[in-house]
């Protein structure tokens, strides 16, 4: 591959010179520009990135950190960040985090080194104290789905309390009062957050949830099985479940499906997120809506701008979840 | 933020030192060493992913080029890379090209300009010709999902054909004779040979399809509603349908449910690609699983091996896809 060193050969002038050419310097001469416009045809020369990165300390790259793209959850959130980008001319830069620490350290380092001026963080493993040390350092980062209180503005989070305080109320404004729910296993606020809601929803209403009544698994589909197994073998007394997530309620669906638990005849089931499947599985799935997409174009639109030193307006980053009435939920 | 000049500054040498320090260049003496590493703790300077790069004219990125990562289908295969990646101590840069040939260009030009020596290009809109050059620039440059004879060892592909095929037979196997494809109206080759896969699998069995049984959509859900409501609407007689992927055959799917159509009582269905969906609805889908996990698993191994000048050895590159056998057939 030609080098910077040979189009200034081939074109007579300077590796300055080139550069100059490269990175749009008015200091360039007309002259010049004609003569290394040429040599980088005639040698096939590729103005690199990198060193019009290193020139002009920018890059055209957003960075993105999500758990794992092959979600759908992060397959939107990545959309919606690239939907804005290219309205700005920029492109993005994504990469997985696992939610695992060691990981997510390294991507935000990789996207850090690579001078992606706006970051997207999609962290659930590191403390806030490391994620404010990054955002210390890059004056355009900002954290999607977590609120940490010294960098509120610049946090766009969901309000996961009021997203299960909703979906339980709703199924006691249907007659439920015995009500399980299907959690997460996973150690992070989320999961915290949406137990708390469901606690809330039914301690405001004068039930009193029994530990029995909430199990844990992973929060995907396999995960939902196990916990509705569980609460099928021992025997729980429960009318309705609200479940973390909607692969987790779809895993319930199929093992009551297996046990010949009619939903929502005998039972009733609530989700969350309001994904793809939710509308495809049988029954329709009623659900929390949870506004991703909105989320990351926000985020997305605040990151160019914080980078750029733009001061936004403020207003508040915290998205309320909404409930999707489909077929899951009958009046007991 | 500090720069290299900075640091130069505070350790007291100069920026070809630092330079050479923060590349581990033999010619840096251990006091200088010591002096840099130093100045760079005070200072909180980061060393440049793209000074290094320049550097070493290499980085640590694996290019991916797909469609829209927020297609689970994408998802799977940006996935499938990365793990791959990650064992060799890489990163991936996504972008997505959405099979538009403008984007999908900008998003190569990216990539390429931003010296990713692997790259895993999924491209539907480019020529051969385009795609070509931009092979014969990157060595370790593969397609994935795409096959041109010139470049026949860097191309990882599915048998499109069989696929098509292995589905109409199934169904002809279970007595159908009147069978509808509903295809894909996107202009690419997939479409194209998963048409004629369905052509010769009934030609082959003595059938005759008419052009009145294949109905065209976006090759999405709303699609697959769509051209099912057609086949409905101009009474095409049939007993099965053969779907150009799973998101049309669920749209399928939903259509016949709101008809009173009952599947697979009155009418058979099979998919392709075998997705998360398939298995969550309702019936759970007969399929043609596209191994794209494997796909994407050997695209990387292949562009890695090919970034590092090895030869890989001589196999074949073209994949062949399997029926998967759920609720949505019965026999005739």
């Amino acid at each position: 591959m030609a080098t910077i060193k040979d189009v200034a050969k081939e074109a007579g002038v300077s590796v300055a010179t080139v550069s100059r050419v490269i990175n749009n310097s008015p200091k360039a001469s007309a002259v010049s520009i004609e003569a290394v416009k040429q040599a980088m045809a005639k040698l096939g020369y590729r103005p690199n990135a990198n060193a019009r990165a290193l020139v002009s300390q920018s890059t055209q790259t957003v960075g993105v950190l999500v758990g794992d793209v092959s979600d759908p959850f992060f397959g939107t959130l990545v959309k919606a960040a690239d939907k804005v980008a290219h309205t700005h001319g920029k492109h993005l830069l994504v990469c997985n985090g696992y939610h695992h620490a060691e990981q997510e350290k390294a991507a935000i380092e990789l996207l850090i080194n690579s001078r992606c001026e706006s970051l997207i963080i999609h962290s659930k493993a590191l403390s806030d104290q490391e994620l404010i040390q990054y955002a210390n350092e890059v004056k355009g980062m900002v954290l999607i789905n977590r609120h940490i209180p010294e960098l509120a503005d610049r946090c766009i989070s969901l309000d996961n309390h009021k997203g299960s305080y909703l979906a339980t109320e709703f199924l006691i404004r249907h007659g439920h009062t015995k009500i399980a729910h299907i959690a997460s296993s996973h150690d992070i606020e989320d999961a915290e957050e949406r137990i708390e809601g469901y606690r809330a929803a039914m301690r405001d209403n004068g039930l009193e949830p029994s530990s029995n009544c909430i199990e844990y698994g992973e929060p995907d589909s396999e995960g939902g099985e196990q916990a509705t197994r569980n609460l099928l073998t021992k025997s729980v007394d429960f009318t309705a479940v609200v479940a973390y997530n909607d692969y987790m309620a779809v895993g319930a669906l199929s093992v009551f499906e297996e046990n010949g638990v009619q939903v929502p005849q005998q039972v009733s089931m609530v989700g969350f997120d309001d994904g793809m499947l939710a509308k495809y599985v049988h029954p329709k799935l009623t659900t929390i809506r949870y506004p991703i997409e909105l989320m990351a174009e926000k985020a997305t639109t605040l990151a160019l701008m914080l980078a750029k030193g733009e001061k936004p307006e403020v207003e508040s980053n915290r998205f309320s979840p909404t409930i999707v009435r489909r077929m899951s939920v009958e009046k007991r």
